[in-house]
């Protein structure tokens, strides 16, 4: 994604507490104290412009949504699209994924999203694809016992290379669709990407994994 | 395949004992004896009219090949052209994959392939394919110690099928590739099928997976 420096991003992010979560550690184990309802959790991370997260929250009421996004000058659009839904499910926090268990205790999250994650094809940074090894560590620690990852991109070489990682992690592969557009799969609801790039005859990749019992 | 009815054909594969393997359950547990040179086996499951295993025996000469096909009037045509390539590492055998475990013992086999199995879409015929869990429990009773099943199909539905399939029997995920002719994967070996059906623009689908230690 290209990003356009934002100066006024942080501040805008400090105005809204009631969308974007500030101080994340002082809701460690207790995240449902923070929302209006307390019902499952699921994150998404990477969560963008914010579409995804936003879309999803409104159509599922009964459980609540945080989109996790390092870019100040990204989110700030998420919480854009957040103000004009006025959703009280649905929050925000500008932190970095790798240190997700900071803010989360074991159990806190019942399922991790990922969507059109950076692709990061060099192998000299396989480390830093959100697929990784340690990243499906940090996501195993904040899930619940038999917790799921959601995945989807359009990025063949992200998705064969998250397939394997995925395997080699023990996850079990509960559904995979190569072709999701074209699967007859209901409820997908596209992030901004995902309708961009699917418009230019991309296929949509798409999984769920599911941790072993602990 | 189109099958055409050949009443001929069981009577030509008997003529030729040293390419057809007759009485296979005489050999159980010492398929060495039966080639030229005491070396790795492998085998191909639905090998149709026997390109891949005969170039495979051709371009591997250190591993012993056998090719098994149930229908007589397809591995005819396999059995030509192993008579043409006259080639001392390489074998067919005319019985049902469900049945491998009276003709191989535990370590027999180093290698199973299965290349554009029949499909078999309609979800009541799911144990018909050749990724079904019973079939992936029989090539684990033949082959030898994390032995391995190297997969290639054009049919989405079945790779999919079998991701999970092999997920679920809890093999690892060596190698996928999910556009194997764009992907720079040296050494494809093309069966008659794969030749056809992606020269239509067909992608083709591949996958190497391990079986757990014993």
């Amino acid at each position: 994604m290209r990003l356009r420096n934002k100066p006024w991003a942080k501040d805008k992010l400090l105005e809204y507490p009631q969308y974007v979560v500030h101080e994340p550690e002082q809701h460690r184990g207790r995240w449902n104290e923070l929302f209006a309802a307390a019902q499952p959790l699921h994150i998404e991370i990477g969560t963008g412009k914010g579409r995804f997260i936003t879309e999803m929250a409104r159509a599922n009421p009964n459980i609540n949504y945080i989109g996790i996004e390092l870019q100040e000058s990204v989110i700030v659009s998420a919480l854009d699209r957040l103000i004009e839904a006025g959703l009280p499910n649905c929050k925000l926090m500008n932190v970095n994924a790798a240190e997700l268990e900071k803010y989360f205790a074991s159990g806190d999250v019942n399922r991790v999203y990922l969507n059109f994650s950076d692709p990061w094809p060099k192998t000299r940074h396989e480390k830093r694809r959100l697929t990784y090894a340690s990243f499906l560590s940090v996501y195993e620690q904040i899930l619940v016992d038999q917790g799921e990852i959601h995945f989807k991109t359009d990025n063949q070489g992200l998705f064969e290379y998250s397939l394997m990682s995925f395997s080699h992690y023990g996850l079990l592969m509960k559904f995979v669709s190569l072709d999701l557009h074209n699967s007859g799969f209901e409820g997908n609801i596209m992030t901004e990407y995902e309708e961009k790039f699917s418009s230019r005859g991309n296929r949509i990749y798409r999984c769920e994994v599911q941790y072993p019992k602990k």
